[in-house]
């Protein structure tokens, strides 16, 4: 087989750790072209062994690769793509980490050449460090790999997706763009949103000095994912906006009705509430990867 | 030193860490009685050594006692001190666990005799798992223990309580009713709603069978206390009810404005929004215990 040439494009925890994974696990010879605009976090992915080489030019980061990996903040695919697309060779393959897929593959369409294949992908893994230090292999081990095939992508063309996905140890599955939305939106975007504005709640405490010092692992397992990257978020915010929307309305209303419940001090309806959810937990724990 | 007899009365989870940590960190001869309803977890409370002896009768119990430590959810703690109010010695002490205080030391103020000590207590400390097969002795090592003793509750008998709770290795902090209260909700309450909701949130997804199977790490950290007791927590919302629903109201409003800024596209304020909850919660970490 011959050497596939990967070039992954924003150099930060998912870029960096993609590389590092798929230097762990391929099967056969690569080189990953590493593109950010930050020439630091490119010396440092060459010194963790994340990709082989550097540039900070975007031309010259794409040209001859087989597949492109984007992994910038969302809003950035889409000005990305443009740029990148004049320099991309016949049979190559785009994808993307993005958390948000409708509006970001309705502006990709447009713009993508015949002979160039866009596969919307999102891996469901993260921490709440930011940047290639914080890069590691086995984030995507053992952790669901979405992929948004459209219906005319050649088949070869997403098996190479899946191979090179593959040797992260991930589970891939493929997904429709609305159900995409959709789940993403209560599974990880609301709860990021919960988990924000319970620090911002405990900062408007007049006494937030004294308070936040009495904080335990409830507050901190509940709230790490409020130390992620804030331009991620940001992002994710406005390009998902109407399913994230949705689901915060949703989930305004059942937060009405524990407060209903408790100025009517209606023990029932509470016991229900926290005896459902636990219920609803423990399944969701059993069946998850 | 004379032996100190110690009951604790409800052997779940923080009943059974206390004897298990008390028996391990007491520097000097104690005897504890374990009573409870449900006569195996007496009998698992003894196998597991967190207590000595065990009764489902609540005066032999408590005789005799220097310390009476009530374990049971908040709502049953002011009944439970009526019934034992006639057994209690002269000098004795009774302390609670109850995570809200000022409804529950109301009531408990206006039935305890002059020649008894009530001393609210609150340790910081929990799983997600119940029952006494879930205590651990190590459960409230370096967590924080509020209590909130009143102005004219003896010296000696908050030294006594103090002496107890410092051989768990909790970090020990006296505060005030109002503090506490306000406190528990924004660090402790309105957290475990906000968790629980999400979980319900998701089961409002038409297809939740096919949605749940996808969550990730962030959605069971963000919801690990969200599989708390439902019992403790229905009690902790009628009891703590003003406080809880104030700091929900002003959650809903945090909430709201992630809605409106996602509706107006207006990345600058959702920016702002996730990158002070990520400062926050990193000065929040590196601070607290």
């Amino acid at each position: 087989m011959h050497i596939l040439n990967i070039t992954i494009i924003g150099l930060g925890l998912i870029g960096g750790s993609l590389g590092l994974a798929i230097k762990e696990g391929a099967d056969f010879g690569t080189v990953i072209t590493g593109v950010d605009r930050d020439m630091h976090s490119i010396e440092l992915a060459i010194e963790r062994g994340a990709v082989d080489c550097g540039t900070h030019d975007v031309r010259q980061g794409v040209e001859g690769a087989d597949i492109v990996f984007l992994c910038t903040p969302v809003l950035q695919i889409v000005p990305l793509v443009q740029r990148i697309v004049p320099y991309l060779k016949a049979g190559a393959i785009v994808t993307d980490v993005g958390s948000t897929k409708q509006q970001l593959i309705n502006s990709i369409t447009a713009v993508m050449p015949e002979n160039v294949f866009f596969i919307g992908g999102h891996p469901m893994a993260g921490r709440e460090q930011s940047g290639i230090a914080a890069a590691n292999k086995d984030l995507f081990r053992n952790k669901w790999y979405f992929l948004i095939p459209e219906a005319n992508t050649p088949a070869e063309k997403i098996d190479t997706v899946k191979k090179v996905i593959g040797w992260t140890g991930a589970v891939i599955t493929a997904m429709n763009i609305e159900n995409h939305d959709r789940y993403a939106a209560v599974i990880s975007h609301v709860p990021h949103v919960a988990a924000a504005a319970l620090v911002n709640l405990l900062y408007t405490c007049p006494d937030w000095e004294n308070s936040k010092r009495f904080t335990g692992g409830g507050f901190k397992d509940t709230t790490r994912i409020a130390s992620s990257n804030a331009d991620m978020w940001a992002d994710i915010c406005i390009s998902n906006s109407d399913e994230i929307i949705n689901s915060l309305l949703r989930y305004q209303s059942l937060l009405n009705g524990v407060i209903d419940a408790a100025r009517s001090g209606d023990r029932t309806t509470l016991h229900k509430f926290f005896s459902e959810a636990k219920q609803r937990r423990d399944a969701i724990i059993s069946e998850s990867l």
